[in-house]
């Protein structure tokens, strides 16, 4: 066998969003891609906005000698400087650029967070459902994800992280605007667990780490606000990316940022720029770190993803199916209305909808859908959503 | 403590050539950067041709949607196709689109590799002097790297390799064009170690990679060619990158492509594409993707790097060292005057000149210059390694 036991696992059990997005190709090619409604992948449709456009060019007439070459393995100064001085005013927490380690995209900050902070064994809690690839990113470090409950409304189950934790706890990992809920955390929810996180980690002598992970910070919808996670828990790791609220997903350019009142922060990043470096990444891409630079507090028109989401809950709603309304982030995790996600999943397939089982996020019962998608296929899904959900809740007056 | 164990042991050892490499900013910010020699890191300071500064533009100027978001996580179909017609006439194998994953550089290809074939305490033979990454990149997936001896020229020790290989065995690991000692491997002898790999497979009814990174392929002197490695042997994976060919370091763009004669090719490649997102690199990114695709075949101008080496070479014969004249990189590996390379170094240092101990290398009694650096920079320490040289060699007629 050519790979590993443990990649021939992998392999078998792909993720079913990877598989939705396979099988949705096949029946595109099949059908024609206008009669099929994916809603499988969360690779945001709306264009990067204009500035994005104008700082690339700028970016690409610079002839500086070396501008293409390695730079520090924690990124350009400029660039993390121009990272921190947004942070500073997002969070109120006043951070330098030596707080900011550029990484390629949020996936890899996760990947250089966890390299950096865990030892074989220990856990990372995370509440279901959850982003699958949370698996793999602790996974690859020695390290074992531990699922917990979420409240029905998919907020912060305090009590049962508080129960979860255990002395091989090495961080809580949540992820706000969340994929796949569109849940935003509050700020009283997220000073509670501080105070959770603090207590625990007083009574096993050793640091609990909060890391979030934000990459859908600026996608959010009705004027909402997620809240500063920095002023809540001292031992805040935050990771994001460009790759939603510039739509740059491709590019693969992000960042962790360190609490700087975090004790002995120093050495912590230099563990991150080591990790940095000797996971392969070596740094986030020169380019696009110098394009980001110029786009601190720019992001993508949130207005379609907004009008999806209305358009599409008010849709599913009168069909009859129950869900909670996204608050950010571009996906929704409604209730499947049998309790076979998997089968619901086929039977919308046969109808050319693809929309991804619960199970595939920890959380069996429940369906996801991306809604960064084109507006027609919002609008030619929902009748079929409609026909399929009269068979199991009877037929409705809307 | 805010990192693991394993990771402040790393921090502790952090390597000689980042160390060297600080100390070089250190004493240039105290004593200017035109009296500092430092050949302590090997970042390409050619820089790119001018037909990559076109591609860059044709590309921006480009405006069709989603071209900076993800694409399939093994990278373009086009570009995977523009490669692996490169290879297939480089190599003289015939491949594909679907025997090449696109990755952040050649620093992620190996990390790829490594995450796809290791299954935890599998080992992989790499000969030393060795680039120290590879320590990394193997521990990183549960692996174990197992340095063997050279030849006294740096070339493959077959014998050593023969013996170091037992049932534990998942790769041999060679880099050619060698970094640190500038050594490409002649078909000869890698054909020999195909021989020696296909019978050892044999016995343990299990196949041996061989993993060869060649980064610097196209970085070769005196009309060298690098001879075709995937002709030599059935399991091989070649990994490389635009970082030294097109000096694009900071850009991570590389590649992994697999040799198609690998019986079960497609679970193979299946897994590099899974490992590729799970690490986090999710995919190469997309914008230089898009450029590589129209530069398969060119590279820069090595006659600056041909001129150090010639120069280089001459002056430290002349001046006593023992050295062996690189063949390819921009590497030189000259024996230390004094068996402690270290002390060695830190001499050097006093004088203002960088060059980093073989220790870093895993081979004592040496020590490394990369010489892609401007030509003052070799013609300045000369002369001082003349001075130093004539202390411990006597004085010479040059």
């Amino acid at each position: 066998m050519p790979v590993s036991k443990k990649m021939a696992a992998a392999i078998a059990n792909s993720s079913w969003i990877r598989r939705m997005f396979e099988e949705g190709s096949r029946l595109a090619k099949l059908h024609g891609v206008d009669r099929v409604y994916d809603f499988s992948i969360g690779n945001p449709n709306v264009e990067p906005p204009p500035e994005f456009k104008r700082a690339l060019e700028e970016v690409v007439r610079e002839t500086k000698p070396g501008v293409h070459g390695y730079m520090s393995n924690e990124g350009y100064y400029e660039t993390r400087a121009a990272v921190a001085a947004y942070l500073s005013r997002d969070q109120g927490v006043e951070l330098t650029a030596s707080h900011v380690v550029m990484t390629c995209g949020a996936g890899g900050a996760l990947n250089v967070i966890f390299k950096t902070i865990l030892d074989p064994g220990e856990e990372v809690i995370t509440p279901r459902p959850y982003f699958p690839e949370y698996y793999a990113y602790v996974d690859n470090h020695g390290g074992v994800l531990k699922l917990v409950a979420s409240s029905a409304d998919f907020d912060l189950d305090l009590e049962a992280i508080d129960e979860a934790v255990n002395p091989r706890t090495r961080a809580v990992l949540i992820n706000t605007p969340n994929n796949p809920t569109g849940r935003v955390y509050s700020r009283d929810k997220l000073e509670a667990l501080g105070e959770l996180l603090a207590r625990r980690s007083e009574n096993f002598g050793r640091p609990i780490f909060l890391v979030s992970d934000e990459p859908y910070r600026r996608i959010v919808f009705d004027g909402m606000r997620v809240p500063p996670v920095m002023q809540t828990y001292t031992y805040t790791l935050f990771a994001s990316s460009y790759s939603k609220e510039l739509s740059l997903a491709g590019e693969r350019i992000g960042y962790v940022a360190a609490n700087p009142a975090i004790p002995d922060i120093g050495l912590l990043m230099d563990g991150l720029v080591i990790a940095n470096r000797i996971l392969g990444f070596v740094n986030a891409p020169a380019l696009m770190q110098r394009v980001v630079a110029r786009l601190q507090g720019v992001g993508v028109d949130v207005s379609l993803y907004q009008r999806n989401r209305d358009v599409l809950c008010r849709g599913l709603e009168e069909a009859g199916y129950q869900l909670f309304r996204p608050q950010g982030a571009f996906y929704l995790f409604p209730r499947s209305p049998i309790e076979d996600d998997v089968a619901f999943c086929r039977e919308m397939l046969e109808h050319l909808v693809l929309v991804v089982p619960g199970s595939g996020f920890g959380l069996s019962g429940y369906f996801r859908m991306a809604f960064c998608v084109p507006p027609e296929v919002v609008d030619g899904a929902l009748p079929i959503f409609h026909e399929v959900g009269a068979k199991y809740f009877g037929s409705r007056s809307a």
